[in-house]
């Protein structure tokens, strides 16, 4: 490989000074499009790269944020990051986003990267549960600030947005017991990870209040798609007294299992009342549109974007550690709308 | 704010050498855990902030690639993600994801930041229509390879991966012909963009071959949303000969035209039959499954990615550009049923 180029080189081939070419190479709008088109073009032609540090060393900002989640097509994370750029890109801040596929390597190897890369901050939904997350210590004690969303990691002094889980299930739970429903199923998704746990503990207590029985049968852990949900549907459906509802942690595991009560013939919600979480677009538009909990995603994202820019409006005062809990919302549809 | 630490203000409180300190913070696995530790937290007091630019000046390369898309939240460009991301990250790249939510000044921005942050390449779908293209042209100049991929710019020595949208346009309309329809309407998104032109002129072509007229007020423009679906069916709907059928290049614009017509009672596919375009999840799980052109987008992903690893590792010989073409596969379901 050549001998890397400067701007001294630059300058020296054009014979202008060096300053000139730095403010050419950063668009500034002082120097004429004809000059920057040429530095660009002597640029191209030394093979010249232009560096990130004389950027970061000015401010001491990359105003780069670091955003970090398992899925990026999921509905949820997407609409959480809208959240977060329309409250960082009016502040000037670029969104990085990375996404982990829950694998637990890759999403160390981001989070080194990304501070490598100097972001100004990293806002995480973490695929780590609160068991394993010392393999993240190292990282959130360096100097960048972190805000965990949704699958939150319990450090003390970190910040996180999360939601009222407990609440969602519970409230779905006693929704299917006021629609009458007796023998309700739930479909679980990883144990591991707190909100699933928050939600199933929602559902317990909320039988339990109701003085329905708890039956550990009526619960299924499954990952969160169709195929699976499908599968679930079958193993509740075979016990001998089957459930009469299911208050399901996944749209799409619900998805399968309405699927598959369709070619059972059973009818919903007469028969058979369903709610799931997360409330997908599809849950709206099916021909029975399925109850769901609306996780506020947009609400969330703009709440971590807040809570970050208050944190590192502060940095140099005090450190703010905020823990901000979002309330879910029952939205009831067809799928478990027995009384109206 | 304080004067920044450098490794030598750690160095000199552990009294260790830069170098160990330097190793250390990358998590060399030649330092023990317990060093590592020391370090660290002395990084912490000093507020110390790694560089990146070490690294980058050893290599040349940060070993990040920016990938740039309107919406991650669109399946199809979250599965070009998904390819891109599953060729490159075996190979040590990190993908680095921005959306510009299709507003072009944003989309700017994005790529000045990227390129400032110094990424190995920059796999991009632009939200810029080929007229307006000049105002990337300082951006595609530089030493760091661009890769189009679905939305294409025409660049010279710029490579590209699209799909034969013209092909998906003609294969559509033509089996709505097979399938008996006489006056098929079309739903086209966006005039200024390549690839809808090229649907579009796939449907006028395979129109003309068949000896059907073209008529000017069977082709609504609209915007891919529902709510715009159903607009543009009500509208040609009320027209004196309404149509029997729609090849849309939407399918969430096609998903609220079936609405409409299902409002209408008309019947799919035995007196109205519809195709879609990209094939997105729900089409398959209505119950009255929709027709569309797949985009094969993981394909398309990996091959942008497998063009860009050929052109960095050819970087220092010949400048490779290749501009490929995926075929488009029409997947016929309920919805354009008639003949089975």
């Amino acid at each position: 490989m050549s001998k890397k180029a400067t701007i001294y080189d630059i300058a020296k081939e054009l014979k202008i000074t060096a300053a000139t070419v730095s403010r050419a190479l950063n668009n500034n709008p002082k120097i004429s499009e004809k000059t920057r088109e040429l530095v660009q073009a002597t640029a191209t032609k030394l093979n010249y790269k232009q560096n990130k540090l004389a950027l970061a060393l000015k401010s001491g900002k990359s105003k780069n944020i670091g955003v970090v989640v398992p899925y990026i097509n999921r509905i949820f994370f997407s609409s959480v990051i809208r959240g977060i750029e329309d409250e960082l890109y009016p502040k000037g801040y670029h969104v990085i986003i990375a996404q982990t596929h829950d694998n637990k390597e890759k999403e160390l190897k981001i989070l080194q990267n990304l501070l490598n890369e100097q972001v100004d901050g990293i806002l995480i939904s973490s695929s780590y549960s609160n068991n394993e997350k010392h393999k993240l210590d190292y990282l959130v004690k360096k100097n960048t600030p972190f805000i965990f969303f949704d699958r939150k990691l319990n450090f003390p002094n970190i910040s996180s947005v999360t939601l009222n889980d407990y609440q969602g299930g519970y409230d779905a739970t006693k929704h299917l017991i006021e629609q009458g429903c007796m023998r309700i199923a739930h479909f679980l998704v990883d144990q591991e990870l707190e909100l699933y746990k928050n939600r199933f503990k929602g559902y317990k207590d909320a039988l339990e209040k109701s003085g329905l029985p708890f039956l550990p049968e009526y619960v299924v852990t499954l990952k969160s798609d169709i195929e699976a949900g499908r599968e679930a549907a079958k193993t509740i459906m075979k016990l001998p007294l089957p459930p009469d509802a299911i208050f399901s942690s996944t749209d799409y595991g619900l998805l399968g299992a309405v699927q598959y009560l369709n070619e059972l013939s059973v009818k919903i919600p007469d028969d058979f009342c369903v709610v799931g979480f997360s409330n997908a677009p599809f849950t709206q538009f099916l021909e029975t549109s399925i109850s769901s909990v609306d996780q506020s995603p947009v609400e969330m994202g703009k709440t971590a974007a807040k809570v970050f820019l208050e944190q590192i409006e502060n940095e140099q005062t005090v450190k703010i550690c905020k823990n901000v809990v979002l309330p879910a919302k029952l939205i009831v549809r067809k799928s478990s709308g027995k009384i109206n």
